[in-house]
């Protein structure tokens, strides 16, 4: 089959890659349409050591049915599995991120009690984002917000996007962006490029840069807390004194619950199509990968 | 007065600094017997760029009666303060360390709301630890533990050793430090020396070294709880992502209440007297901070 490989030189394709074998209890998926996200930009740049066929969000097909797949892949037995946090069970594999072949290819493979079927009214442009929207949701899981609660929003890319209108009339919500062309997507919400300091009690950084975990600190009130979305303040010059001083409670969050996010999009309340900026087919996967990287560019889609 | 202060070219002693006038409902504290904290060396280095004498740990004589006190001196009026958590009041001055004279000298001045009784039985040596053990009480008072967590102590310096006290027997506890004969002191109390992975449910961090956040990142399971308790981390290089990818709330944690410390040490459930490294008087002061900042020393008292 078709597929993009991470390899030592990074990314290239591969004309003739073998199809993935289900496992026992796996699918065999065809993808329909699948979306780059910034860690697929940062795995074709040697994050996380992955070799293979990168790529983690996807509308697919099995049986005929259109599916989403939640890519974290658990072993079902260990402790984790049990309480049902198999979203990080230590002897997981990760969809195009840990282990496991991806997405940016013709066919996946995944366990079947991974796949959530569709509802028709779902176009693949949309339900493509069924898994970004997850982690989306995964804030509100974390943190229960409060109509009354000041909540700050830090980012406006494609994840930050997603994030305002999961949070959207949910609390008191501001939108810090850099680009107003791209703060513009985001109706009925305040959005604003000044920040003020320590007035929100809830900040969620989702600048996807390095300095956003100081900026977010910034923002966030004593006793406040700061939900982190960005992986990739590796190795950046931080400072925590903020944080023991003002007794902030940082919060990571990563993968995020598959169902409200399919309710979201059904519905109309999450509104992704404003967020692509190109589709390309799999055969030109490189240079949606480029245009994917470059500036003022939200999601670019793959169709194998 | 005599005092020790805190000017542009580091610490010195005045041996004729003007008592402290106290303010409205404000006390002049007669300072019996003061302790020398972290913090202190930091301030008398230059952090937080405070003039003035430095101090905060102390007990004293106000009206014949011995108090301890707390260090955040509030506002009253704002809406911190009306939560009661005027230990975050943004107007607030804090003792030796923000605006406010502190206890390395004859005299303080605080506001009598902010003072405590000491009861007869508590010796002046142990009462000096009612701050730091307040601190300590602090985690308890934003991670509530339960007797099956496990839960690890990273540090062995003088608040891990009060933590340690505070700890024990409410949770499955682990010490993790790097000075035998400091842990020796924790009786009752696993201590070890050597690190394993991602296996406690909550990691409290007071090894007052930057190195302290990365060592607490790799104690603390996933979904786990960090407690920060070390405010040096300043500009240290630091990898934010197992946060997000393990999904762990960091949660800042400075000055606690006065009311459990001194329940703790006037019933010996918290015995701060093998902490006790020396006692200088204040004129000797300078030494006593030379003291303080050696390899393997514990609490240096202050004298007046």
């Amino acid at each position: 089959m078709r597929a993009l490989i991470v390899g030592p030189q990074g990314l290239h394709l591969d004309e003739a890659h073998p199809v993935p074998e289900p496992g026992p209890d796996e699918a065999l998926v065809r993808v329909r349409l699948a979306g780059i996200c910034n860690t697929d930009l940062e795995i074709a740049r040697g994050y996380m050591g992955f070799r293979g066929v990168p790529g983690h969000e996807f509308v697919g097909e099995v049986d005929g049915r259109r599916v989403a797949g939640e890519i974290n892949a658990a072993c079902g037995a260990c402790s984790w599995c049990a309480r049902g946090l198999g979203r990080h069970c230590p002897n997981r594999t990760v969809l195009g991120i840990l282990g496991r072949s991806g997405a940016f290819a013709e066919y996946l493979a995944l366990p079947r009690r991974n796949l959530h079927p569709l509802p028709d009214s779902l176009d693949d442009e949309v339900a493509v984002f069924v898994e970004p929207t997850a982690a989306a949701f995964e804030v509100l899981e974390q943190v229960p917000l409060h109509l009354e609660d000041r909540v700050a929003l830090l980012g406006d890319g494609k994840l930050a996007l997603l994030i305002a209108q999961v949070l959207r009339g949910r609390c008191r919500l501001k939108v810090f962006g850099k680009h107003p062309e791209k703060l513009t997507i985001l109706r009925e919400v305040e959005t604003t490029i000044e920040r003020p300091k320590g007035q929100f009690d809830v900040v969620v950084e989702a600048t996807g840069s390095e300095r956003g975990f100081q900026q977010a600190l910034d923002l966030v009130r004593p006793r406040g807390t700061l939900v982190l979305k960005s992986t990739v303040a590796a190795g950046a010059q931080l400072n925590l004194a903020p944080v023991v001083v003002n007794e902030v409670t940082v919060v990571g969050s990563r993968c995020g619950p598959f169902g409200p996010a399919i309710e979201a999009l059904a519905s109309g309340a999450v509104d992704p199509r404003p967020l692509i900026s190109a589709t390309y087919p799999l055969e030109r996967g490189l240079q949606a990968f480029q245009r994917a990287a470059a500036p003022g560019v939200l999601k670019v889609l793959l169709r194998p």
